[in-house]
């Protein structure tokens, strides 16, 4: 169920990404970085594009982000991205020392925040980011529905 | 205790690749990604240099042996990395679709294969490589605690 308030404006950017990633023939997926309300990076899933198993669109927006701020760490800024982060992507927030996490819908099959490894969870972990999930569920999951729907 | 074999050179070049990250004032970890036994990218830890919270020695050698076969997938090739891997560079790991992970030493504290949320051994996990650990325990440990003894 849609959250009762308008779809934030990074949610809506990092769902425009998503549809950038499927007319490149990529899995739709987009993220975007904010800090203090305000875009400093972003970025689509690239793995096919850039040839490069890293390039979720989490990593390249966070990427992004820390070189705009000139900084290893993303300390303070939020994390919007239009499915779960899978467990590579979570340990990366996690590094960056990302505020708030931000995502659309759960992902049962590869997601490590709410299901699977829980990393955020994990005594291990070091720097866990507050949570949002499931804020545009009906749209992301559509997107990623369609996507797989028109490869088999 | 030092497995009964003379260290591979892969994982010999890996140590020397977190000397060269310690002369830098990294984390001193270094890691290399073979093909048939020929090395096909390597890298150290660069998150300070290179201002970007995912530039651990694991993902730089990855990204770098990608590009050098232009795949987004390094299905068949081996990975060598003096410490054992995070969950970020576990998962980065197993996108990647690398066959065998070769690590020196144990990380109780960040480790994400033989400790905390043990990855490959998720039933979400879609592809485990074959792991051999403890390949050279004395000297990757001793890399790691004098460069750590230096700064406190």
């Amino acid at each position: 169920m849609a959250p009762p308030f308008p779809l934030p404006a990074p949610m809506r950017r990092a769902l425009d990404l998503a549809r950038l990633a499927e007319a490149a023939g990529e899995v739709p997926i987009g993220a975007v970085v904010t800090r203090d309300g305000t875009i400093i990076g972003e970025g689509e899933n690239r793995n096919r594009r850039d040839r490069d198993p890293t390039a979720h669109a989490e990593i390249v927006a966070m990427r992004a982000a820390a070189a705009h701020l000139s900084d290893f760490r993303l300390t303070g800024c939020d994390l919007w991205v239009t499915l779960e982060p899978c467990p590579m992507c979570a340990g990366a927030i996690s590094h960056a020392r990302i505020a708030r996490l931000y995502y659309a819908v759960g992902d049962p099959k590869g997601g490590a925040i709410e299901q699977g490894p829980r990393l955020f969870a994990q005594p291990q972990c070091l720097h866990r980011p507050d949570v949002y999930g499931g804020l545009a569920e009906a749209e992301a999951s559509a997107l990623l529905r369609d996507f797989f729907a028109a490869r088999r």
